[in-house]
């Protein structure tokens, strides 16, 4: 499967549109009180690739549904991604002082506005997918109230933060490949997972398609750990914008270090494959779901 | 008006019910990762007088709703209520360590932990909301959305996180009286009133319904930070559960400090009053609000 030309334009034009919309979505900078939202726009908009937003629409249109009624929660999943990373970056967590190639949002406007500046987008996220617009039919209200449910899921103690509370419980501890597999389909997969899950719900999918969806998502998350953690071993923190060879330095469980470097590779290779055969069924309707599949494999930070 | 006899212990079964409904909302002390769930549970069941459950479950009554269809709610105030008190509490905010009579949470699990607890009870609280029993109508499901509106409106940077905000930024500046009624409006009155409108919009009230419930909210969440105020300037820390003198002992804006404890306690007799005139077209379904009301003003702790 070879993405058609224009795949790649078409998702810089995508990632516009999400630009926007998480702009529309947020108070402005000068809202009372002003510090907050300055925190918050800060960390959301500081480069982002916005992966998790473009699986998300990605997944509503495999299914045939409107852009504009998956929007929603394409912009909350990139509000709780942030939160998370703020969160995480804390002193008290992994305590780092760069993200995305700037000062973390702790060093820049404080540890307490930081914690709430995580709560805010936390909240927001929620709340953003609870604003209907009026007028709107009852048949939406339940896809947005699923949708909110399988993005509640993936960011509880089973998902989100569960994989946060076994990261940190791993510091310094033998780790199995298994566990290890474990805290990142719970870290990372969860919310990968609701992104194209609750994508497709938004976009009006039958039973089938969301169980279809569901081995793309799985692959694709998986794959998308084990290359953080290939390029945690094997680039500078010029490329990747954030403290590099962390992971080794903290004596992280990672798949690098479990199963070395070429059978990691070989690992994502694999994975690839395997999201993009769970694809088939939706023929041309997937091509932005498989060109997202090989650009998370395949990137460089 | 008067409480018929029988009110205080129908609040009490009311409360043991809410107790209940919160142990079923959340996973038990032994899922994996463990460490997570026993956290939550620490500060989520640590004696908290269930104020915020109990204003909702009476608001869905006086509009005359099913306490089944409001419960979702009444949980989730409670859990947004104790992730606030375990972030307020950390370190990098206003540095608690006993709350309820009980060393905080990043006391007796670390601060890494007790961000994340906050975390998952906040996360929580809107999964919550979104579960709905299968079989459940459309019209449901459009209420739970919209109190998922309310509820997050109420969390969000212009209530309960804009009101932490302010809080922090006002110790040891001079604060008049306007500045320190939007602080508290945002801090306390937000959720409170949240727990009034949303009980009313689970129960569903029509529009006027709603409208008048609002003057009680507004009014009950004032007296309701006024009592606190003057809670923390003449009680001791046995009776308060809390480090008892912080305000003062940090400078922080209170009613008291600004207009003196006799104001004060007047201010919050008059609001009571308002509010129980705005509950006068409900008549007996009221009775609840009613006494909740008082038992909020005449509070010793």
């Amino acid at each position: 499967m070879t993405a058609p030309a224009g795949t790649a334009s078409r998702i810089d034009a995508l990632r516009q549109t999400v630009e926007q919309a998480l702009d529309r979505a947020l108070p402005s900078r000068s809202v009372w009180p002003a510090t907050i939202h300055e925190a918050v726009r800060y960390s959301l908009f500081a480069g982002g690739k916005r992966i998790r937003p473009l699986l998300t629409l990605a997944a509503g249109e495999a299914v045939g549904g409107h852009a504009a009624d998956v929007m929603p929660l394409a912009c909350a999943v990139e509000m709780i991604h942030t939160y998370s990373l703020i969160h995480d970056d804390l002193p008290a967590m992994d305590d780092d002082d760069l993200r995305r190639g700037k000062p973390t949002c702790h060093k820049v406007f404080g540890e307490a506005i930081a914690i709430l500046a995580g709560d805010a987008l936390l909240t927001r996220a929620f709340h953003h997918m609870a604003a209907l617009p009026a007028g709107e039919s009852a048949a939406i209200a339940v896809r947005r109230l699923r949708a909110i449910q399988v993005l509640g899921e993936a960011c509880g103690t089973s998902g989100l933060i569960g994989g946060q509370v076994m990261d940190l419980q791993s510091e310094g501890k033998a780790v199995d490949a298994t566990e290890l597999e474990g805290i990142h389909r719970a870290k990372t997969g969860a919310l990968l997972s609701a992104c194209v899950r609750g994508g497709a719900v938004l976009g009006g999918a039958s039973a089938a398609d969301e169980d279809r969806l569901s081995g793309y998502a799985s692959a694709v998350g998986l794959a998308f750990q084990i290359v953080d953690d290939i390029l945690d071993a094997t680039e500078g923190a010029e490329q990747l914008g954030k403290t590099a060879g962390k992971d080794a330095a903290r004596e992280k469980a990672t798949y690098v270090r479990i199963h070395g470097l070429e059978r990691s590779r070989a690992m994502a290779r694999d994975l690839l494959s395997a999201a993009l055969a769970a694809l088939g069924p939706f023929g041309a309707r997937a091509t932005l779901l498989s060109e997202l599949a090989r650009l998370i494999v395949e990137r460089r930070a």
